[in-house]
Order: C-alpha cells, then sequence, then structure tokens
C-alpha cells in the first residue's frame, strides 16, 4: 500500500486511540468512528476527519481498521446497520485487530466475499504501551496476498508482524498466546506463595530462578510490581477473562482439553467474585494468598 | 577459601562428574567417592584421588561436595555407617547441591550442630550442559558467613549464585524453581496442542507467541525440540517427577495449595504410566497430544 492509501478507524478506546495516532504520524488520512465522542475528538485535534458511521468511513477509505471489544461489536460494526459492509467497494480491506472469535471471523469473511471485501484478522499483544511505541506484536489471518499489501500499514504499529495462515488464524495464535501469558502467570503466583510459606523472601525467590530455565516474561516484568503492591493494570483481569473465555470456546469447539487454562479462568472467576476486575492480570497471585492464608506484602 | 582447600566430592553421575572436573581445573585437590566404580575412575584419570568411604573423604577434606539422588542418599552418607558425620574435624563443610527435601536439609544440619560440621544446602539449575559449562544456577542455604567461605567454591562450578537465607531456603528456592518450570512448560504444551487443533502450524504460533509477554525458557528452547520430535532428555521425566514430589510435600507441610503445579505431577504420572520416565521433560506436550487425539508431528 502506498503513503495515500486513506485508512479508516473505528474504536478509539485506550488501544485504538495511539495505534490510530501512529497512522497519522506515518502520513496516512485518517477517517475515524467511535461509539463515544471523545475518542473521536482526540484524534481529530491530531489531524484525522470524522466518519458518520461505519459505513461513512468504509466509502470514505481504502483499509478500515476496527479494534473493538468482542465478536458482537465487530459482527455489529462490520455488517449491521450502517456497517461497514454498507459502505463496500471495489478493493476495500477491513483488518479486525479486536480480539475475538476465530469462527466468526470466518462467519464474516464468508459475508464479505458476497459483497467483495477482504477481511483480515490482525489481534494484537504488547499493551497500551506497546500501541504508543508502536512495538505491538500482530498476528495475522487471510488471504496472504491481501495481508502483503497491508504490511506498510501493520508497520506503522507494530514490530513483530506474523502471518499465521488463513482467516482466523491470527484469532488462534493470539488465544495461544493468552493460554501461555495466563500459565505463566499461575507459574509465577505459585511460587511466589511457596516461597513465602516455606520462610524465603520471594524477592530473593524471583532472583534466583529468573535467571534459569524459569525465566519469562512474567517473571521478568510482573513479579516485581507484585511485590512493590503495585496492581495497576497493563492487562486488566476483566480483559484477560474475555480472552480466556474465547481460548477455552475454541478449545470447547475443536476438542481440546486445557486443564491448566481451565484452571487459570476458575482462578481469575474468584477474584472477580471478590470484585477485582479492573486489577491487572499480576493480582492472580491474589487467588493463592487467599487459598494459603498468607500475604507477600505484610 | 584459597586454592589450596582440599574438597571432596560425593555423587559423580551425569551432574557430579563434570562439577567435579571443574572444581579439578581451578585447581583444588580433590579427594571423590561414589557408589559405583566407573565414576570415580573417570575423575581419579584427571588428576582425582579416591576416597575410601565418606568418612575418610572428610577426613581428607576441608569442604566435603554432595549431589546424590534424593534425601534417603544424603542422609545414607551423610548419617550412615561410614559416613561424613564420622569423619568430623575441626572446620569442616558438607556443602550438599543435591535437590532434596527442605526439612530433611534442616535435620541434617541439626545432627551436624552437635558435631561440629557445617551444612550448606546449594542444589542447582542449569542441566548437564551448565553442569559442563560452569555456568550453573546455585541457590544456598545456611549460615551467611559459611556460605560467603565457600563462595569461590561456588565461583567454580556457577555463574548465579544466590544466598537464600538459613538452611533449608536453597532447597525451597530450587523447589519455587521447579514450580516455574513445571508450569511454564504446561503453557507451551497447551498453546501447542491448541494450535494444532485450530489448524494453525504451531511453529508459527511459536514464531509469534516467544516475541512478546508470553515469552519463556520453555518456549524459546523446548518448544524447537518438540517440533523436531527430539525427546530426548535435557532434564528427565523421572527427575522431575521426584523434584514436583518434594515441591508437593514441602507445599503439603507448609498447607500451600498449589492446583496447577498438582496438575502438571498428575499429568507427569500419565506419562510414565506409558514408559516415557526416561524422556525429557518436553515430552509433557504428548500427555495433551493424546487427550486431545492428535500429534504435532504428522
Amino acid at each position: 500500500m502506498e503513503q495515500n492509501t486513506r485508512i479508516g478507524f473505528i474504536g478509539l478506546g485506550i488501544m485504538g486511540q495511539p495505534m490510530a495516532r501512529n497512522l497519522l504520524e506515518a502520513g496516512y488520512a485518517l477517517t475515524v468512528w467511535n461509539r463515544s465522542q471523545p475518542g473521536i475528538d482526540a484524534l481529530v485535534k491530531d489531524g484525522a476527519t470524522e466518519g458518520a458511521s461505519p459505513k461513512d468511513v468504509a466509502e470514505r477509505s481504502n483499509i478500515v481498521i476496527t479494534i473493538v471489544g468482542d465478536a458482537p461489536d465487530v459482527e455489529q460494526v462490520a455488517l449491521g446497520d450502517d456497517g461497514i459492509i454498507e459502505g463496500a467497494h471495489d478493493g476495500l480491506i477491513h483488518i479486525d485487530m479486536t480480539t475475538q472469535s476465530p469462527s466468526v471471523t470466518r462467519q464474516i469473511a464468508e459475508r464479505y466475499a458476497q459483497a467483495g471485501i477482504e477481511l483480515i484478522d490482525a489481534p494484537v499483544s504488547g499493551g497500551e504501551r506497546g500501541a504508543i511505541d508502536g512495538t505491538l506484536s500482530i498476528m495475522t489471518g487471510g488471504k496472504r496476498e491481501v495481508f502483503e499489501r497491508c504490511q506498510s500499514v501493520f508497520d506503522a504499529m507494530g514490530k513483530t508482524i506474523v502471518y499465521c495462515g488463513l482467516s482466523g488464524s491470527g484469532q488462534v495464535v493470539k488465544l495461544c498466546n493468552q493460554v501461555v501469558v495466563g500459565l505463566n502467570n499461575l507459574a509465577m503466583s505459585e511460587a511466589l506463595v511457596l516461597a513465602a510459606k516455606a520462610g524465603v523472601a520471594p524477592a530473593t525467590m524471583i532472583e534466583a530462578v529468573r535467571a534459569g530455565a524459569g525465566s519469562s516474561w512474567a517473571l521478568q516484568n510482573l513479579a516485581p510490581r507484585i511485590l512493590d503492591g503495585d496492581f495497576a493494570p497493563g492487562f486488566k483481569i476483566a480483559h484477560q477473562q474475555k480472552d480466556l473465555r474465547l481460548a477455552l470456546e475454541l478449545a470447547d469447539q475443536s476438542h481440546t482439553p486445557l486443564p491448566g487454562t481451565a484452571l487459570v479462568h476458575q482462578l481469575f472467576s474468584a477474584l472477580e467474585a471478590d470484585g477485582m476486575s479492573e486489577e491487572g492480570t499480576q493480582a492472580l497471585v491474589k487467588a493463592l494468598e487467599k487459598l494459603a492464608g498468607v500475604s507477600l506484602r505484610e
């Protein structure tokens, strides 16, 4: 795609705003739409044009990017009243960067095929920090030649961009990522609580374990925040639970027993019962602290 | 300790042999003992002296190092007939590098106190490769001043040497390490099987996931071996199970629920039932492949 590609951007939340801003900075003309007005105003101030609806955004753009809440939100924006499908025109590509269901992704792609719209699924990993810095990991699915036409658009938002296969494959890989992230988090949490209960300073345990075969992003990045009592969300429990629900739904559909992932989901459920949905995922350790009757921060 | 420190080394297996060799290369005089003769012969050929028994080794040494099978083996060598305790003399230090029970460690330390022997627990992580290269992680417990007297001996065998606290603390941290290693392995295994069942090439999934918040030593080092069909042990399932048994025993003694670790132990148990005790721990994925009715290598 050339830099004169006109891009539409729908979904201007914590992730969408900085991603859209990186596209503006890369020189793309941007038409934006959002369910609420403040997100739109922020981007218009930075040079974007306000669209009237997803349909209007599609009509004005070669590529429409969405990053909204979940599968039903994508379906609404894509196929609902005044949806993207109503703005179909020759060469239109929809890149959906929402983490959502692989099967819903494929259903939308099938509807789009009749209207001549190409769909690329492209969920991201890396959080708000990665969105701001333009260093997101982007996992993509759809036709390879369509993906390749979007390469420079992805380059403006991310660093590690992996083509994973046919429609829905980006979503599958993103859900695999959440399986790994969830269980690496449990690994760290069980070790922290065991150290504390067995009389060893958790910080000492982390120092020794993260140097070797136990090393992980979680131990490097989340464990120090836990010991500082910092449970502010990089990635909040409510969103982690949405993604684990999607992973377990995919597992169910494909007859794949995931006993560890199911356990992580249940432990987060206990935290949600205690009103912690808005805390960061590092609060998983609190579920184990409660079970073991210990606090790491006393 | 000075380089003229006389060291005794008991337990010349896969780990012990290269560790003892690194001590010889660092210039230490070494008296060795092993339950079977071939290990002794190999080290004597390299310049070590053969001891007649653990007692004899202790009498000839300032520091005796053990790295044997499990807690009962350490008890036998330390407190049994012709054991280290019978060779007690002024200033003798026993460094036990076996991964074994923190509570048995403390019991031996108490018996030793009456005989004037100091015990340091110092289990290692890093496998045969780390033992050969002298890059082991060493987690130590015992009196800090005794640990400090042994620093140059540890430096000859390892790279990351962490003092964890009073007697048994090195063992506690090693068991925490095994909790993390086991669950990071499960994280990788569940993601691999989910990708395969959902129609995405596992190699592609790994490429995308290991770059971000899902990264771990397991994904970097074990996943490629799984995809190559290489299940030779770096660290074998029988030893992983021994360590998980110790971790769950410690958890039980300290009333620490470890639901994820218990699950990993059960899945490895299924592999042992299938005769895979001698395979590497990366074979954990085979338990999930069997449950899901899929093979990653077809």
